[in-house]
């Protein structure tokens, strides 16, 4: 079998040009565009269905966890902002900053900021909202009693971005982010550690993209926390994505804005809080884990449609009975059910060609096409193949035909397998490109040379740094364009030296390029 | 029966204090409460979970109408805002307006703008996004082919207000917005009053809330809509509440920002667009529809919980058993189905006395309210009251006592029954409410005179005046403090004459003191 007979349905190829072809499977897919407001991004219906399907499965999740939803405002007045120092030293750089609640003509047909509508103090748009939180939280627990105090929201927030890339920087984006607050260290540790494992399982059981929880290096933790855990999933360019974050914040965000509860002995007592949260960046995870050649692929459990059923209509009356059987079998799909929800199928009787549909679903990814003909119906047969292993032996698309009462009644499994087999290709893929048994410096700079097109990931052990031993190893990876990724939650102690201290090692890191 | 013996829930009652009796429901509901950032709420867990059912079964019915969500920026450049210009005119007054990207240290330990961070061109946040969508539109619009273009979004928008009430006008509010691009005027109309229909259907049978839907009169239009329909709601205080509105925007929208198609026949044409929506404002709506003296009263729809189950403890053994029996009850509740979807029960078990529960949940308006014992246990029964019916003869709680059984078996039909009991009596005070026969311009000042504390609406037959002639009335009605709220869809023709031009009355028209 020769694959590069292929044409695939991008003009661009995975290993020709990463970057182009992840814009271009964007584009194709037509998930979203640029806005013409810098910076932001219009999120259209396919990838915004992606997004709804995210927010559904993984709000039920943290409400499942018992954290209740609320609403906070997008504006957070400066003063707040400067109470955490740490906080506003890392947060302060790049944020929209409101200065101005009026326009006035400017004479000359066109509007300008009112002088006399300046704030007195200007508003900072969220870039995340530990600092307003805070505040509620601190008329909200008074007692014990009040403890944990588990909350969480579902908003957009701004972090001005210089150099922006859809979906995973933008100015604007989507995400939840749930704050917490506790009476002691054990239970915020738990909480943090909680939401780590929700956002482990759900990328790993509802993206199908594989991840490693652990606790980031001191530097890479968020501005103000004691510390901070991420999952880093692998792309197929082997560069490491930090896909979601969960912060312990010790007492610090507390004392800032006085979130202090009475124990059971009538002592008052500064909470332990926590903040963790994932966004839109899932989707430009998904895009780089399960996309080809041919754009797309999206895991069924997040497919805004899991089934597409495309008509072949020639404009006759011969259409009629093709589209009444199309009708009937999108009913009898969506009576089905897969993951423990009603099967999504999706007719589409758009006035277009049927083979322009058709390939417009490949790039979208739908995980199941299927196609309708006239000799389909005199056959009461279904003609579909499966989006995740598109082309069969010889490179031609494989189309699979198979009475559509054997279809119906499979349909539900046929999607759950193509789950799990975009979870293990993923999953295979990630542990062939982690390198173990770099022992020194000098081979780790090598391993990421030029030459070695896909490096992926390096674990590694070492002594764990601090302080100015620490900021040495990272000016040295950054020499090499690397970053620590995080230390994973579940590895064995490792033995050997560090290479960056010499000191013997403590525990496993992963150094990677990244995202 | 003396109804004034009643010791009721809230300090404040309807009659004594309208307005004061609004804020201590939202407080004692504990739905919202001021955050501390100028005109912006806190949305706390019982007020935003009515909030997302709203969201969950509106979404639904725009979904079911053929209508894609996507996502748009929160920021629109001041050139698109400046394009339309109704439309500037209407909006440009109070917005939030971002100049910065960037804070710096001002030398004395706080933060500034950094005026070297400077936008070229400040960012308005988007106080409604006809104009982002709009340039949107009209990259996406090229053939006939690719009409009706349907998409909506869920987003928060802000519109800056100087006197601002929770849920009902607040600097920030959460909304959905729906934008429609159309080949023709008949399309648009169609679609512009099926959204009506829509809020008018939802409003009545989800809200359990009356409402009027009709036409706005010229001087209430959207900035630069060419007809503006909405629903229009009484609140028990006799005024109105404009509770949603759709508009038919004409093509000046479309002009405006260059949405254009070519027709079947090769010729350039510009789209017909529209947009519509409801707010987080029919949170408010609800609070004055069905709100009584003792707190809200949730309609079951949107209830967060339909049934909140309270168990009677005494911090000794034989609390386990009973904690066990609410359980059992919960679980075969919860498995129940009203209106169509599972039933929604709640076990409360929070460290506070039971009497205290009991009275947040009146408070709250959870539509049944369970209150098990010991000796409910041993009996087999279940103690409940409906919320929307709490007192009994003598004004006493009216608590009922019932096997278990049979409470399961007929709870599904007792939810449903409070949720037509509260639109029924909604709408025998809405409809005891309107004055009819209302003849001259006297009559209706004597008839919103001081004395009269319960106005309610007034329904006229006008001449529907345009220009300076409806100013004239316009103006008339303001002195009065009076708004003319819309013409109903479905009114018969009017007769006799216009109270305030004399001339012959063409339609129905309600005038009313509105929120």
């Amino acid at each position: 079998m020769n694959q590069t007979k292929i044409k695939h349905a991008l003009t661009v190829t995975r290993e020709a040009d990463f970057a182009a072809w992840y814009q271009e499977v964007i584009s194709e897919a037509d998930m979203a565009e640029e806005s013409g407001v810098r910076g932001c991004m219009v999120i259209k219906p396919w990838g915004y269905g992606i997004w709804e399907r995210i927010q559904q499965v993984m709000d039920a999740r943290i409400k499942a966890a018992g954290v209740q939803n609320c609403y906070f405002p997008l504006f957070i007045p400066l003063s707040y902002f400067a109470k955490e120092a740490e906080h506003v030293d890392g947060f302060a750089k790049e944020m929209a900053v409101v200065t101005h609640h009026r326009l006035i003509g400017d004479g000359k047909g066109g509007l300008v900021p009112d002088p006399d509508a300046k704030l007195e103090e200007p508003l900072i748009v969220r870039p995340t909202s530990e600092t307003v939180i805070g505040a509620a939280m601190a008329r909200w627990v008074q007692s014990w009693r009040d403890l944990p105090l588990l909350t969480n929201q579902w908003a957009n927030v701004v972090r001005w971005e210089m150099r922006t890339r859809m979906f995973l920087r933008t100015s604007e984006f989507l995400w939840q982010e749930g704050h917490t607050a506790h009476a002691d260290k054990a239970d915020a540790m738990d909480e943090t550690l909680r939401a780590l494992e929700m956002y482990r399982s759900f990328s790993e059981d509802v993206l199908a993209m594989p991840v490693v929880a652990g606790e980031k290096p001191e530097n890479e933790r968020f501005p103000g926390a004691a510390a901070t855990y991420s999952i880093e999933a692998m792309m197929q360019d082997g560069k490491a994505l930090q896909a979601g974050t969960s912060h312990y914040l010790g007492t610090g965000f507390a004392e800032a804005a006085g979130i202090k509860y009475q124990d059971r002995e009538g002592t008052q007592q500064h909470c332990h809080t926590t903040s963790w949260g994932v966004s839109t960046r899932l989707i430009g995870g998904v895009i780089m884990t399960h996309g080809d050649d041919d754009g797309l692929r999206v895991p069924p459990q997040i497919a805004p449609h899991q089934v597409v059923i495309v008509p072949m209509l020639r404009d006759n009356d011969e259409d009629l009975p093709v589209i009444a059987y199309c009708r009937e079998l999108m009913a009898s799909l969506n009576v089905q059910r897969a993951f423990g929800d009603p099967l999504r199928a999706h007719l589409d009787l758009r006035a277009i060609k049927s083979t322009t549909k058709r390939w417009q679903w490949v790039k979208k990814g739908a995980p199941v096409i299927v196609e309708i003909g006239g000799r389909d119906v005199a056959g009461g047969n279904v003609c579909w193949l499966r989006r995740d292993r598109l082309y069969g032996e010889g490179g031609k698309v494989a189309s699979n035909i198979e009475a559509r009462a054997d279809f119906v009644v499979r349909v539900a499994e046929l999607v759950e397998e193509i789950q799990a087999s975009l979870h293990a290709e993923a999953t295979a893929r990630r542990d062939a490109n982690i390198t173990r048994g770099v022992t020194s410096l000098d081979a780790l700079a090598k391993h990421f040379a030029e030459g070695n097109k896909y490096p992926g990931w390096v674990e590694l052990g070492w002594s764990r740094p601090t302080g100015a031993e620490l900021e040495a190893v990272v000016a040295t990876l950054k020499a090499h364009k690397l970053t620590i990724r995080n230390t994973p939650m579940d590895a064995d102690a490792p033995q050997g030296q560090c290479i960056f201290t010499g000191k013997p090692a403590v525990e496993t890191i992963y150094v990677a390029r990244s995202y």
